[in-house]
């Protein structure tokens, strides 16, 4: 009687807990897809923070609402918003004021070492993990 | 010598004219894709505007900046994201304070007849050529 | 413990009935998805069976086993794949033989009349359903 | 003017050359994409050839149209079709009869040492680049 539907979600990021990611970035959980690996997170990285290099096995969405990352593409202020293909490879991404940013990405992320071998693989599994973890 | 990548993009979304959805209703674009079919945008709802009754035939989600939206799921306020999954549909969507959030949908949004006989889809296709319009 | 992940499926389709779409044209239905809206049947259609004119709201994907198809890009034979974008109209597919063929669709089709409204949308709802009444 | 279309394609991948894998293992690429990163190909599969240990960061499906493929799932025969999701640990996949094989991956595949580190990802751009160096 009619094909089952996914279920409609509404969540109040406020009211949720950060994660602590690496020092100075945390993160919340939005949203991640056991289906397509797509996740979408809450980013807060402190001043002075950075994620290591990393190559996008899965294209990147961002909308930074507060702050200036300093990136590949340059310099992001609040408002801005980037597109980050598949296969784009980001050296540094730093942190110069306060910052916080909608992040999606569709796919894996792969933190490589300078030979470009992967060191780890940061996936929809590692965010449903560590949500379910911190909501228990 | 390698496989071409997708152009990688930074906006700034502050520097962005309004375009006129419909009375009330403004919306800047931030990525359309020809391949598969979501469009992402920003819209800015006055107190008092509101969507017409439409069925999601591709999944949405929104994150809440700023205002009150009242629609299916109760009321969302700033910082609340929303997951809208395919075959829901909205009857209707008002906002009861000045809003901004920030909307991404997979594929088109037909906006319905009571009999729910499709009226318009609103696609990829639309907003590409607005966008392209206004920065004409 | 783990994030859970999706059913792994094997199917045979040998094993299954075909149902009716109309007159000459049969169906299985492998896959739909009700997160991403895409659907894979495999279609068998007699010679002389058509499909009537529809635009493509979402990508489709074809390989056709056996027969001849004959469409807007020219004939297709036994061995032929063809990739079908968003946005595409398809005023005629034609058999012209008995032909079998394995198709993938992202998100809907729109079957329009002459002035371009849509009649009907075909989406993973309508498969869905139809696979469910076909084993009941 | 319109929203530009993405290239509808037909192709006949009879009029293809094989392209070595691996021993007895061949392959034609029907498609890529730089934007979401799936990969469609056929592969020809010898009797007593196999996949070596792999885990899926993107989705898979198949359908196999020729021969036997003995795998996770067990055995699949002439008109199976399968679904792979993400995360799957397929240990091993072997043909036991000379076997043809339609697969589409959504995402990149990791071929893995046995403490499950990375060895090597295949990816759109794998498929990519080879094909391009074939049709050169």
């Amino acid at each position: 009687m009619g094909a089952t539907l996914h279920d409609e979600v509404k969540m109040s990021t406020n009211a949720m807990a950060w994660i602590e990611f690496a020092p100075g970035i945390d993160y919340k959980v939005l949203r991640t897809s056991a289906e397509t690996g797509v996740w979408t997170v809450l980013f807060r990285c402190a001043k002075g923070s950075a994620f290591p290099p990393h190559l996008h096995y899965g294209a990147g969405e961002y909308f930074l609402f507060k702050g200036v990352m300093d990136y590949r593409m340059g310099r992001a202020h609040a408002g801005d918003f980037g597109y980050e293909p598949l296969g784009v490879y980001h050296e540094r991404t730093e942190f110069l004021e306060d910052s916080e940013l909608l992040f999606t990405n569709h796919g894996p992320i792969a933190f490589v070492n300078e030979d470009m071998s992967v060191k780890m693989l940061l996936d929809w599994q590692f965010f449903t993990e560590r949500a379910r973890e911190a909501a228990a």
